[in-house]
């Protein structure tokens, strides 16, 4: 091969021997690094001098030719003439000089995590997935869309919202107190005095904002963090996720169903053609059936059944043995649990499903109302993937102002609240319709990975927001 | 030309003459819709009464074939023989009716204002420009973080930070109040009982945990919401924006110049290739110089001044007529301000400029000291460009850890706060460099309009947090 290059990185292993060393070094762009070795023979005094310092985590810069590699892992492996150490990483306190951890015990190191193989790959897997989700709109002519996190509309419920405020919460003595018409302090804040003027909380959705650009420039998306301050631990939600919530205009369910499918074959492909190594070693440490599903998820048409026949299909099964059952009681207007979406999923039809036309008594009041089909059910679907359950919900939109209103009334909100919302059916009003796919939820599922808190950078959930 | 195509969107304008009616329609995607023309003896009734019911913004299905265009405008329009009302729009009551509007009032109704011209022109452009940064990114093979916007972190002081809680401030008197050590109940609330259990803020910068994956992958960019609780009403501030922040590893101020350089490069050069109708209606209607603007941009090499050069050529400018300038007096250690700014990059360099190797009182403590300057200054960089001042900020970060913790308590920071920060510069520190793009600021640069506002979907100031 050519001339002499330049590896910079950091040390994953150092192996001395008689007459050589084995420095393993990773720069981060891939999970295999590089073998670089040094001959003791063939450097001089300052480079040996260097060997000494290395070890595990510390950041060097080796210089050599490439040559093939003697042993079977890997093609080649750098003959390294010089080394430096750029930054020693003291063995005695390294937090990662051991070469196992916990995934528990690595997200208390969330700041150092990413230098181990499974935070990197999945660190790299995401941003893949990001990267493929933002192509696949902008070359389909979507508009991306940044809608606002911070809002003063809580549009579904203030149970689960965090608040924002300027308000000085050190001294509450002297935090501001509305008063009522008699001038007489009340027990709330005064919010005039808060930043926005009035109450502010961090978004759930983008998707209203995101309907109101739909209805103006055709088919958009927005791909941006939401919030919800579930009290709830466990390995399937985070206080702050990213959704990617697309709307389009002039559309339907079907529309909506053809997008996200299209959508998702795309981007794991993209993942299966560029992340091979990553996902090697996922299915290797993680879940043996990783590729199978991937692949199969990309080239099988996806399932699509009613919510009908899905709740007729589960009533068959669950006969058979209900004892087998957590929740046995199924009928419609049951709002699937996990253990229901999987056996869809997994069991019956072995393949990604879209059950649609959900009862109306589960499904949000935005959505849009069959009549078809007695006024029971909407026009929702949710996506149900093998190995995790649901993946995206979605609907078609409620277009028609007096049937809106009346939705609005009939869930006891205020549609006052909501006369920008009912403004986009007022004035030149169009079947629109969208989905949210959860982004976390996705990046666990490609790299079969268990817990969403490793499936972000740094997780929040209730009592951590640290780093 | 070929069979008859259907046309879905909303009414621009509708012109009816004797025999026959011109439709302009518009469905988002582009700045100049399409032309319909229905000529009355060639519909049937049905079509004749849905005319009847158009108006401005209200949505509509046109069929019919594809015919040369009589008028100069267009090369095709719509030869319409069946018209269908998707949604009406009554023009009394129809905010946008009239086809003239200010700004300020399209803000007052941001959900309808992207069915404007404007609105919409600048929204297409801001999703190209971030389009083409993720694309930028991504085939450079930088990893996309995204670092978390709810911080325990308070990194550059609080006084410009949201507060994120789930106490309840409509119950100020039931708020959980601290105790001191001998159970006296404090002026501050207890923080212990919030979501996060302790105080939590909106981030200011996603810089610091994109350190930590740089250090680890490379490579890394964010592109995100990032929050100001700074009371301004200025054209130039948002309390919400977004910023672009790439962080590279084995990097020093020049690498993250010229990954600038290539980056701002590429996306505008993107939007010149893609937007081009677009950028002639901004030229046409608010920036007359904006295409050569752009142009040179892309064309030429960005000029690089280190800040005691840029000193120099104010000083000497300032000299001839000191009265031209509202900030006369400029010296080592002067903040330069916009006029200072434009002045260097419109008059004197006609060009973007780098300056770089700042005052280190006025920049960062986490910037990399210069040694070769006598300690005055750092390795930081602003790059001004003509028409708008400063539109990205960086630095090399200061990777030494003993000099980093003397920098941290100079500004009387606690470095006990900054435990995971200084981690990355114990174990295996590289040196590494990164900058931050505003991406507002951006928008209304290659847009060529004024204020900020406009770049934005729903724009969020004091007093605002509405839609």
């Amino acid at each position: 091969m050519d001339g002499p290059v330049s590896i910079k990185g950091w040390v994953r292993t150092v192996r001395k021997q008689k007459t050589l060393a084995f420095v393993e070094v990773n720069d981060g762009s891939n999970l295999s690094g590089i073998q670089c070795v040094i001959v003791f023979d063939k450097v001089d005094e300052a480079t040996k001098a260097e060997l000494d310092k290395v070890t595990t985590g510390c950041a060097v810069e080796l210089t050599g030719p490439l040559v093939a590699s003697q042993g079977g892992k890997q093609a080649v492996e750098l003959a390294a003439t010089v080394l430096r150490v750029v930054g020693a990483c003291p063995a005695e306190t390294y937090p990662l000089a051991k070469k196992r951890h916990t995934l528990e015990y690595l997200r208390s190191i969330a700041h150092l995590r990413p230098r181990t193989n499974t935070i990197a790959a999945v660190a790299r897997v995401r941003s893949h997935l990001a990267g493929a989700i933002h192509a696949f709109f902008q070359t389909q002519g979507f508009v991306y869309v940044q809608t606002p996190l911070v809002t003063a509309s809580d549009c579904e419920g203030a149970g689960e919202l965090f608040r924002v405020t300027t308000l000085n919460l050190d001294s509450v003595s002297t935090l501001p107190k509305a008063k009522n018409e008699n001038g007489k302090e009340q027990d709330r804040v005064d919010y005039s005095e808060d930043f926005f003027g009035k109450p502010a909380y961090l978004t759930v959705s983008g998707q209203l904002g995101g309907e109101t650009h739909a209805c103006a420039l055709g088919d958009i998306y927005t791909f941006g963090p939401t919030f919800r301050a579930e009290n709830s631990q466990t390995s399937r939600h985070l206080a702050e996720f990213h959704m990617v919530e697309p709307e389009m205009a002039f559309a339907d369910l079907t529309s909506a169903m053809n997008n996200a499918e299209n959508m998702l074959k795309y981007v794991v492909q993209h993942v299966l053609d560029s992340c091979g190594e990553d996902l090697e070693f996922f299915q290797k440490f993680y879940d043996k059936a990783l590729m199978t599903r991937l692949e199969k998820l990309v080239q099988k048409p996806f399932v699509r059944v009613s919510y009908r026949e899905a709740i007729e299909f589960l009533q068959e099964e669950i006969n058979k043995d209900p004892s087998k059952w957590q929740f046995p009681d199924v009928s419609f207007g049951t709002d699937l649990a996990t253990e229901h979406e999987r056996w869809l999923a997994e069991t019956k039809f072995e393949s990604a499903v879209f059950v649609y036309n959900y009862p109306k008594a589960i499904k949000a009041f935005y959505m849009r109302d069959n009549e078809e089909d007695g006024g029971e059910t909407v026009n929702a679907m949710d996506l149900l993937v093998p190995g995790v359950g649901e993946l995206i919900g979605g609907s078609q939109r409620e277009e028609r102002l007096d049937v809106l209103e009346q939705k609005i009334a009939d869930v006891g909100l205020d549609k006052e609240d909501y006369w920008w919302y009912l403004d986009l059916r007022r004035f030149g009003s169009v079947p629109h319709a969208g989905y949210g796919l959860g982004f976390e939820r996705l990046v666990t599922y490609v790299c079969g990975i268990e817990n969403i808190r490793e499936a972000i950078a740094f997780p929040r959930y209730p009592g951590n927001a640290e780093f």
